[in-house]
């Protein structure tokens, strides 16, 4: 029956060789040929133009379909195909001194939905990857609690366990941008965020079983990396919803996102969800770490710094088209693409400005929002063929609207690093090209 | 600070000796010792015992928080842990005579939360994985149609586009114990299930773009593999929620699993979810090919074949314990673990016994529960060290309950492959290994 079948898609390629040239015409050929007749009303997008100059047939059977593939056995396990390389984490050569205290990027143009791919969420260390040996790893949980406890990977496996889908991002993020560097292309100017499914152990269950003393106010989280990454965390944070993480998406956390075990601090920026997690301590007041008084704090234009801004606030990108996503059909359909997260729980609106932000388009939500999560927007768009300037602006459940460039600099100046989540503009140009610009 | 901080990590381990005895017997010590005193009440699990003898120290500061780790160039796509090498897919030499035409199966015991890791979805072809270009392949809209259409992989990207977190199960999952055999663990009863977030366009949009003719009744679907995979689906499906989907988890989909672009039919047996999609047919019957006839029909007990029994009824396995995860530590706390699913929507309830079948308790659903996705339910429990039986059964939103094996052989005989949906008993000797049984 295959091989009829085949021969009966042979013979279709013929029967449809007539229509090549209305297809290439696009869709409007169709309506202009008087072709589509009564069926047009139920077009869904009349100027969606299918076809491209010379490409209107079929193979005929491909090589593929007459051969014998790989087997099962070929890879225990798999990896994406040799046609996709190019999608993969890229780092900026001028952006750190060395590649062990740097950082790469999420391929955020490339990817669809909100689940980030294991293999390629962006990776920032301080000191690089450690290879650690899980049965020989532990974690210590002491300082103001009442039974100070170690435990071990299977201990920490054992306890009732929680499944979460969360964002991180690093609060670098974009932060190229505030003097008014122009990153070359969205997998540079928002790509330090990722999206996946945590699954752990409560930090709140490993505090009630060492027993937290009624004077403990802070939590102090420790790497095993060579950087002993620290952070300080408010008890009240710790209590509420964070995690001591083993698995993402699915199986145990890779590597470079904190293998055998990280902190998941929902909506937090991402140095305070500790990897390599080997040591918490609870105390009355935060320990003044290095990456809490030389680092991750924001310089206000006062001289005064900014110590703990913690929640990553209400942000968004549009993901297609952007400069790695040139509109490459000419004018007509597109569906504009993008996500949006906040650290203050979930998405609430999403809206899409195709004039720089004089008028603003609600975008389709895709369910489930997730609270802290990424969120995926789209909205149908018939591109004029004009120059445009395309942006996209998340508001949050709690009200919050993301803000312009201008905005932010007016509030905080122009000395931050961090906590940019300024609304990004695209220029899409005449012919078809995006650029990454701003609107002062 | 962070060498200050191990220093203070060393002089904590010499501090916690003393109390390494009340940890070695465990939090029943704690509680004999008096050492808990009023904290004792704020303890999720009193019987969790934390110790494991000879192991209640620390390492001192290891090796990897020394030295420098690997930089961000290392791994542009990153995979797991060297130590994580036996969470692979895994085939089964006997099942079938060609690793072309064969399956492999989803290490489930070694998962967490709701999403499959791509590398480890269970593959089934039917002549092996085809290495597609992707610039080269087509989708063929064609038969009972207005306008006859041909897809480029631009064309179905440049649609509107959804995604959708859903379960995909080949129907003989299981099928080997239909007579009574007894497959070696987890990964082999159930393990030709997966889960992913999938995104693409619409079937829907698509036969709207074509335009299907009144007669129109059931659709064609054919792959691109040497076995020009094919199989029948109402239109009334096709029309509802089946998607076209060029990616899974976020990133283009997986040679194995269809690249460049596959079928989702939700809830529906994975082989209709035709992987290498190459041509769609509208018609006003179906077709009757090989897949629908000699293969994926289930013969009754009187002769007679049911044709087409395209739903995923109800099922679910506790992946924790099961003969994979056997309990290491003897008696006390364990949280039982495992994944629920149904092609009918969502999952309503799940509940476990452990007393093979006498007497059921509730188990926990990780919120969100997805329809026609997998749900994690958890349940904890105190193993007191005698043999037991433990299993767990589906209710879903359609009211419908997971059968008992001795139901299903009642209603469908024992020549059936496919469709074996039946509640899984795990035994637990008293040594804490778990053997897969049947209870008749």
């Amino acid at each position: 029956m295959a091989i009829d079948d085949r021969n009966e898609v042979a013979r279709h390629i013929v029967a449809m060789r007539p229509a090549a040239s209305s297809l290439q015409a696009g869709r409007r050929g169709f309506l202009a040929g008087g072709l589509a007749g009564a069926a047009a009303g139920a077009l869904l997008h009349p100027k969606l133009a299918l076809a491209k100059g010379g490409e209107n047939l079929p193979p005929n059977v491909p090589e593929w379909t007459k051969t014998l593939g790989s087997g099962v056995t070929e890879k225990q396990y798999g990896s994406p195909s040799a046609f996709e390389k190019h999608v993969v984490r890229r780092n900026v050569e001028w952006l750190t001194a060395t590649e062990q205290s740097s950082i790469n990027f999420t391929p955020l143009p490339d990817l669809d939905g909100i689940i980030t791919p294991s293999g390629v969420c962006f990776e920032r260390h301080h000191a690089g990857v450690p290879e650690i040996d899980p049965a020989q790893h532990r974690l210590v949980v002491h300082g103001m609690v009442d039974r100070p406890l170690i435990f071990t990977m299977d201990d920490l496996v054992r306890f009732p366990s929680v499944s979460r889908i969360l964002f991180l991002e690093c609060p670098a993020n974009g932060g190229m941008e505030w003097k008014g560097a122009q990153m070359d292309g969205c997998q540079f100017t928002h790509g330090m965020v990722h999206c996946c499914e945590w699954t752990g152990v409560k930090l709140s269950t490993l505090l009630q079983e060492a027993g937290v003393k009624a004077e403990a106010k802070w939590l102090l989280a420790e790497g095993a990396d060579g950087a002993a990454m620290t952070r300080s965390i408010p008890l009240q944070k710790a209590l509420d919803d964070c995690i001591v993480c083993y698995s993402q998406n699915g199986e145990r956390i890779r590597p470079e996102q904190g293998y055998p075990v990280r902190l998941m601090v929902p909506g937090w920026e991402g140095n305070v969800n500790v990897k390599w997690l080997r040591r918490l301590k609870l105390g009355d007041r935060p320990w003044q770490h290095r990456e809490e008084t030389s680092k991750y704090t924001d310089l206000m234009p006062d001289g005064k710094a900014r110590q703990f801004t913690f929640v990553m606030e209400a942000n968004s990108v549009i993901t297609a088209p952007c400069p790695e996503k040139p509109l490459k059909f000419g004018k007509g359909f597109y569906e504009i693409r993008g996500l949006a997260w906040s650290g203050r729980g979930r998405i609430k609106r999403v809206d899409v400005s195709m004039d720089g932000g004089n008028n603003w388009h609600v975008a389709q939500l895709q369910e489930p929002v997730l609270s802290k999560a990424l969120a995926r927007f789209r909205l149908p768009w018939t591109w004029d063929g004009a120059p445009t300037l395309l942006q996209s602006r998340a508001i949050d459940e709690s009200g919050y609207v993301q803000p312009t460039i201008e905005q932010l600099r007016k509030a905080r100046g122009v000395n931050s690093i961090y906590h940019k989540n300024a609304v990004q503009t695209w220029r899409i140009n005449a012919n078809g090209t995006v650029n990454n610009v701003q609107i002062l």
